[in-house]
């Protein structure tokens, strides 16, 4: 299941601030209605605070959820709230991107915090 | 027919605002002039306020529109209308794309409500 | 329900061998299990005897095919026989390919005559 | 020559505004220098006030250019007044793309009126 | 685990040869050596003797491998062995796509009985 | 109308055979039915025996054909016959691609002489 | 060596404003330090006042930097300048590409004046 | 190690403002917890003040990377500052882009300065 | 420097022949002339008789060339040599693909054995 | 002009039968008749008997074309001339691809000797 406690962090190098960007292609998921695999990808952007994730602990992090039925809001959403727990970044936002179902395919964008000017144009 | 009490709503996992694509390549209706069929795409976008449009009961919905003869504009007026109704969310924008028909290709949009900052880069 | 009195012919304009392909991007039929629709492109490769199929009535005779219950490997082969019976081609060559149903692609093939060396590198 | 009585148009389905693309991949005309023709395609984006312009007449009013000598810039200026007297609308953009003269490819953009909200990310 | 009697056939719907084509893009095991998912796709070609098989139950079949600790050349001919099995068919060909591992990116290919025709040029 | 007296030639440079290919992006006729303008391209290779065809002439040439009204087929091996007529070739390959009419594309090849060596793959 | 002379201007066809696109593919310079050849396109946006560039001319002027040896940042502003000379335009935009040196590619962006509304979203 | 020495400046050939791009596509350095290569690119946008990066020189300090064991987030912000140092620019955007570790892409963006109006679209 | 004592290999899973795809996008070497890293990637094709190479192995003998100054066809000549001596394939085929210098892209292509039937078309 | 004393050869690093290409992105000469410049790559594939062609010597030799007028059926054979001379390989192919003049792009192929195993699928 989903566990926010596989996460590490480490402390920014540079106090001026910057946007740093994870995209994970290999997520998958159980639907919770029919129990068939999800697949989908996960896309981070976040401006640190204080504080950024650890590369190796975010792919276990991602892959806790293997065996979880869960929907695709749910998972957006919820990864959103892990990392900002974890890291308190200065913003924070989280797109899946999902395999279609029945020839529909969805796209789910949640954030925390407010757009930095860094990521105006990158 | 176009039915709309085919959608089927449950309520956002989270109170936090969020965004939600849903993107069918597999639409088709009639012309109403000559009976032949258009082939498109319906392009979803939403920012929920209480309540989601579920994935299954959103590709009956669009299905029901395989026999009807219906204008490219009427299409994309009915499915923003129809949604707005079915989830009075905070935003929502209907984009349909549509083949060719004499080498034309056309695409339509409308939306209801304003952009929400999640939508400003996604 | 699929109806090959729909394809007319007209007569080759040269003696000489030659290929043609036509593409339609826009054909659907329904899945006889589930009665959903199904979404694919239909290829036609042939080269001609003394027939050629005439564009518009191929259109319609794959229009045909909307509201029936028919299976993927059922429509290539119905469409390579209706085809072959209507122009009595040298060689004739259907493929008929189809969106993804639960992630999962398909592509069907079949072919009537041999390999003209017109078709060897085109 | 540019014929804007081909122009037909229609009453918008509904009041709410929304907006229009319709691209034609198939435009020629002829250079006024050389004689020789000129080969393009026209995007259209409007959003509607009461009337929406009907696509096969905006068909055969792009065909009568065919055999006009008339300049890149005159093109996209006569469409955008053209229609912009058939139907009065909110907001119009023509947009002309050229195929490569010389090693030069050419795209020429003209407007009326401003750019509605509903076009700000589409 | 991997269980080919989730795999149902059915019979070919006409004697003459054909191919078939069904590529899985959401495959999902398991490295046998550090237990980290892997990611791929699974491409099937197959000309069928008497029997197709089904694709639902292809899908199941492919999803039993989900929780499999099994290296990608055993993925590759296990599937090769139960289709061939299960179908008996004129000609069978397995790829295995395989998203990369420490920047390099692999791919399988096994087979069962002879290239047909109508594979010579799809 | 069609115009073969357009085309020029030139003496090949060497006499060790070789292949050309020129692809005219830009060529556009009617259709003998409707009237309407057909917009595709040509796509010649042919391998010298004493002479090839000068670049402008054959542009002048493709040109001929803009108010002709002529079947897809017959431009075909019309541009094969003159073209075999003015230059004597050791081979000849044409192939019209056409943009679509009701959803589908069409593409028609012709050739005249057998497929050189050098030709095998380039 | 460059030569502004080459650029003829005309009158713009109306009085509302514009904007215009010219891409040059085929550009080449050469290197001031090494001697070596310089390949690039030159990407030109601009809004007229009273006067268009004449795309021959344009072409012309392109090709007297051939056997210019001029850095990349020179050759950008050179143009702009002598550009804005001869047209006076509301705004111009040059943006230069270069094909890679050592493993680098660069892109260089001049303006003159500021970017009008009909640039927003073309 | 990275060597800033390297970097060599020359003064810009204009006064008035412009923007510069430089894309480094082959870059590497060592993860510096398991030794393991890193590879990447990075993209180098700035507006110059009085002084511009020389290119030969640009590659060099890039190279000078290459054994050096460093995170990602610390290569983007030390060639931020020590090209910061070097030119002085008005405005400076470092981008890297690295190659998946464990299925996961990153890139990290790091600026000095605000975006100037050249660069608004570019 | 290159080192094939870091090649693993281990029996192949089944007796019947398969064809194995490597591609190892990040491959460095240095000019041997003058010292300036390549960058390239190394495709590997075979067809194993007893052995197959380990994966991680594979990726650690690469990495051994990262210093090495080497000439393209040196080397892969050598790898296809090193992997030769290590797994006695039926068939071997080595592919490198390199950047660019001075505008020119290579690629080189060494085999040992011949084609199986397996990789005729796969 | 074309200078092939600029070709400097070396040594095949080993006797077994091996495929090289390269291709040169940047490649420009003058039009005999207009004296307008042309633009195109060069791609070479040979495989060498006991020389091979050095990269930078290549690149000049390329580079003595420049304000040469000449045809592209020359430049090709003039190509496959200079380099069979100088480096007498077993198989030598030269391709030409040129941007389009008037619409029409083109594209030479000349070989010199028989397309070996090697290259049979590269």
């Amino acid at each position: 299941m989903p566990d926010p406690s596989l996460l590490e962090v480490f402390p920014t190098p540079v106090d001026s601030p910057f946007v740093i960007e994870h995209i994970n292609e290999e997520f998958t998921s159980l639907c919770p209605k029919t129990g068939h695999p999800d697949f989908g990808r996960i896309i981070l952007h976040y401006s640190p605070a204080k504080l950024c994730v650890e590369l190796k602990s975010l792919k276990l992090y991602c892959q806790s959820f293997r065996n979880e039925g869960i929907f695709y809001e749910a998972v957006t959403n919820r990864i959103r709230d892990d990392l900002a727990k974890a890291m308190a970044p200065r913003w924070l936002q989280v797109i899946t991107e999902w395999k279609g179902r029945g020839g529909i395919h969805s796209r789910i964008i949640a954030i925390s915090g407010t757009v930095p000017p860094e990521w105006a144009r990158g």
